[in-house]
């Protein structure tokens, strides 16, 4: 393993993305989110996208330069037109007038359109608790995952994400995909010869599968059954349609068999508790610390107990990078 | 089985709300929720709920003639204070105003508190749809249910709806429960005397149970392991000290052992797809029906189906309820 501090981390991050052309704000904020993957012990999200970040650059799919467009469309909502560069820039420009709208309203709506999206979602929700505010995230992605009492991959592994503010402590915040596994963890099972659980997918004629090829092949499955089916389907119909924007279906056809980042929008929503409760706000939000002790004082883990306790160690020790994967980040600056 | 028309139906639900001393505007908005799950074949909504309602009321846990009042707390914003009374009228009280905010600003909130509820969620949503707006809804209910990893009740079955509107059919509309099972289904395999799948509950030292009364006395678990149970915390949150109302811990605490409804508050969503897509609406909203029919298309149900086929037969056929149960409704008249 590689030993790096966070620094070290985000000069490397920085310097590929210079050197493969990308614009100096989207250097600083992709490599902000990857690095944040990385600090929290995310893995799957941290510097091993790199790769596929330059990838998508290659097959033409993400624009490395392109500036975000603000639109304010009603009291609510705000549009924001990454003309097909990675999300996280638009999402910059586009949250002040989110956090605005939803003091002055009590809730409003962020949609980012035609942007690439490869980070996890809480990177996008975590802002938002910082400024005191619920906050919920939709994307669609490639279609891979069937519907409940299907076989034909429809429906993309269609992250949520929810964030809660607590005082003087980390947010209560989870964010997970509505397809059983994440396509990664398929993948990496098929790397290292291992079988996948019954659940995960379903081979082309849908019977179930333990093979990871063959359900990569098949079809993904969505978590919790029907119901896992039903909110894979309202991702695609609120982060997709309701917002101008793609389909996971429609995604994976702009996608050309490049194996590139799902390309479409992303659906931001921003409540403000305050202008709901009014002067009762502190009373109430305080009363909501009781759920969170009723999960702690019974064994269970809070969503993000894990990320939060990865960010403390990292900020002190650093990470640590499999040398494969090093050597494979390394390779981008030739 | 007796056999009988909705005119009928909804006659006696009417005259039993009506001799326990509920107010008229009550007797109307209860006696409409409780016809139309009996006319859309949900049983364990339909006249299965008219004793609990009576119990309820007897058990002093509801107001039968409180009136509901309505506040405009911001552009955005609306809450109803049931004053202790049922939520439907409440609910009928604050949705002019809901509709006419989404429809101004995009996204709206309707938060009623102080409410006791017995209902399904999508008599709430579907009557946005019929607007032309997207809808969600989330309400807590009494501690039933175990956080995953941990062995005792603490979220309700906290159930989320949703209602995306389509040209010319009815909505796409989901209503489940967060948790594994329903309550009363637990509860009807206990008084058949059947076993519960395993998943469903858990005994009071934390293991898995396959006898009813077991798991009713011990825990509930909640649907799709870790991420189910992080959508019920998010209800209880958003539903309960987000609108300044009960955790489903502390509507059972006032429920004081009488087994009454659950008491506390419901969030609902709505949003104006028409403010954030502009004049390209109808182009996005029907490249929408492309997701229903890669669904019906490969053999997969959408979520409402079953429940329109029932609607349309008990429009020309009526219902048929059990004669114990109509004994025990008619018994309510006494």
């Amino acid at each position: 393993m590689i030993q790096m501090t966070l620094d070290q981390v985000r000069e490397l991050v920085e310097t590929i993305l210079r050197r493969h052309g990308f614009s100096e704000p989207h250097v600083l904020a992709v490599a902000g989110t990857i690095l944040a993957g990385e600090r929290d012990g995310c893995t799957s999200h941290g510097v091993y996208r790199l790769p596929g970040c330059v990838a998508t650059l290659k097959a033409g799919k993400v624009s490395p330069t392109a500036e975000p467009e603000v639109f304010d469309c009603a009291p609510s909502v705000v549009r924001v037109d990454a003309h097909g560069a990675f999300a996280q820039c638009a999402y910059l420009a586009g949250l002040p007038l989110l956090v605005e709208k939803a003091r002055r309203t009590g809730i409003a709506i962020l949609a980012i359109n035609r942007c690439v999206h490869f980070s996890a979602l809480w990177p996008e929700v975590e802002p938002l608790t910082e400024q005191g505010l619920v906050a919920l995230a939709f994307t669609p992605s490639h279609a891979w995952v069937a519907p409940a009492g299907g076989i034909r991959p429809l429906f993309g592994t269609n992250p949520i994400a929810f964030g809660w503010p607590r005082p003087d402590k980390p947010p209560f915040l989870f964010d997970f995909a509505t397809s059983a596994a994440a396509r990664g963890e398929i993948d990496l099972h098929r790397r290292a010869g291992k079988p996948i659980p019954l659940g995960w997918g379903i081979d082309q004629d849908g019977q179930p599968t333990t093979d990871p090829l063959t359900a990569l092949n098949g079809a993904m499955l969505t978590f919790g059954g029907h119901k896992g089916s039903a909110l894979a389907a309202m991702v695609e119909l609120i982060a997709g349609p309701m917002i101008g924007d793609l389909t996971s279906a429609e995604s994976l056809a702009f996608d050309e068999g490049t194996r590139s980042s799902p390309y479409g929008g992303e659906l931001i929503i921003a409540i403000d508790p305050r202008r709901i409760l009014g002067a009762e706000a502190d009373q109430h939000l305080q009363r909501a610390e009781a759920v969170f002790e009723g999960m702690l004082g019974q064994g269970a883990r809070l969503p993000s107990q894990r990320r939060y306790e990865a960010r403390a160690r990292s900020a002190v020790e650093g990470v640590r990078i499999p040398e494969a994967m090093y050597a494979e980040i390394q390779a981008l600056l030739a």
